[in-house]
């Protein structure tokens, strides 16, 4: 049982801010930790919203270790450190080991397309193997739309059976909910299943997941933490509803940039309109339709100025 | 006008030789370039099928370093150098040209999917401006079955004309003739534009194209710089035919750990087999059956076990 975060856990892949030259900003990477930690929501650090692939392991580990000596909990850390070299995935998984961190998303190898299962079983043995800790908890990144790497229940399976102290979740950004619900099925009472966003947080719960980690939890954290919470209440349908209308605004951009965009503008702070290479910023006019679309469904960042 | 390497050029993307824990192994390496620059074929270390994307930039830097020192000659490389991460990638081009080799071949960012033209233009934009040298020499590599990023003809125009001195050719491993065949059009005048493949060596050849940069020249080098050296003579044909059949060989297996089987098979030097997760070598019976297929062909190594 390496279930750390029973029922009722939201996670956000923590946006990545950026000075003029596009260096990480760990001022500004700190200062929306504390607010998204303040809304009950954990810090998966380093994931597909977070441009982490952008990012060299360096700069990651950098990273990691400026919010460590800000005083944010590692505890409360989940930083994705799935690369497409072992080597890469290895070190800053040790780092975040040593950290204390309360696990790691991991992406498989995700250049060669079409790997076999026991190609990717090897690809995580190896990292395990060589991280060589008992205190590793490891959560798979099943995400085909973005890595075309997908994870089989076979291979989840396999790594379960030699690792069962070790992989403690799977996070499914499939967008399939059946592929979650066969998940939660056959490992739900071993492991966390993860919806990859809030869309599926109540049906999650239900079928006995164990939350979500979800982009636009960057933005809108204390309500779907509130879902998360009060799932088993009267108004969880209603509830559910207002967070897919919103995420609804959020999926008629480009994620990343209108996660940034917004964060801009209810936080008063133009510099979190940057991006790496290869994405981009809204331009002009989508980031005014974004912010009438956000003004319209009544959205707020609640103590984002402060 | 960048072209260095005018009609009838073939380069190789470099197998990796790993060692029992999977570590880079240096020695095997230089060996196995040292017979393929015997062969009239160039270095395009660090590609697909060099496991690039499984190194990490300091093992890709070391392995440069050890080949330079080992006296092989960096004007005859052209190292592979485009990661997710753009710090990663000035990193190791700025190491290429340092050392002088002739040019890099640079995948885009790759983790992403469905990115603008405009993101991907940055993305080399970044990487160029940052190494900031007028020794340098990009290739661009177009890999869309691999990468599932494509490099569109508006992106290498818009790329050309804002480095005209430093975008100096291109490779096609698109598998789609009429893409070179409109890449030639377009720019084959100014930049020298590769097949991805030997399968189309003589037709890129005789359509103004400057040769191959191919997964089986790292077994097959000779009758392949044959070819590309006598495009305009009477057998051309019939060599074309030839390296076809023998490529249709290759392809009937998982291309790279075919191609390390057949070095291990023919140099007799089993630890060649070896590839790093996620990639998997042959099993006992795709060996054997790769071996009868060359053994009919009448495949050899020649001066390989030297």
């Amino acid at each position: 049982m390496n279930r750390l975060h029973r029922a009722g856990q939201v996670w956000s892949p923590v946006i990545t801010p950026f000075g003029p030259d596009l260096e990480p900003d760990s001022d500004r990477f700190a200062k929306h930790c504390r607010w998204l930690l303040g809304n009950d929501v954990g810090l998966a650090i380093f994931g597909t919203n977070s441009e982490a692939t952008s990012l060299s392991v360096s700069e990651k580990r950098g990273l990691l270790d400026s919010l460590v000596a800000a005083g944010i909990p590692a505890a409360r850390m989940m930083p994705g450190t799935g690369h497409c070299a072992i080597g890469d995935s290895v070190e800053l998984t040790r780092s975040a080991v040593e950290h204390g961190c309360a696990g790691v998303l991991m992406l498989p190898a995700f250049y060669y397309k079409g790997v076999s299962d026991e190609g990717l079983f090897r690809y995580f043995s190896e990292v395990i193997e060589r991280v060589g800790s008992a205190a590793l908890r490891v959560y798979l990144y099943h995400i085909p739309p973005v890595s075309q790497v997908p994870l089989s229940l076979a291979l989840v399976e396999r790594l379960l059976k030699a690792y069962p102290d070790t992989i403690a979740g799977i996070k499914d950004s499939s967008g399939d909910w059946s592929n979650t619900q066969a998940l939660i099925e056959a490992f739900g009472e071993e492991i966390d299943i993860y919806a990859g966003s809030e869309h599926f947080l109540l049906q999650n719960l239900r079928a006995g997941g164990a939350g979500c980690i979800s982009a636009t939890a960057n933005v809108n954290p204390g309500p779907i933490a509130a879902l998360a919470r009060d799932w088993q209440g009267a108004d969880a349908e209603q509830q559910q509803q207002a967070l897919s209308a919103l995420r609804g605004v959020f999926e008629q951009f480009p994620m990343i940039p209108a996660l940034k965009s917004a964060t801009a503008l209810y936080g008063g702070d133009d510099a979190w309109h940057r991006l790496r290479p290869p994405l981009v910023e809204l331009d002009a006019e989508q980031r005014k339709a974004l912010a009438s679309a956000l003004d319209m469904a009544g959205f707020d960042m609640p103590g984002r100025r402060a």
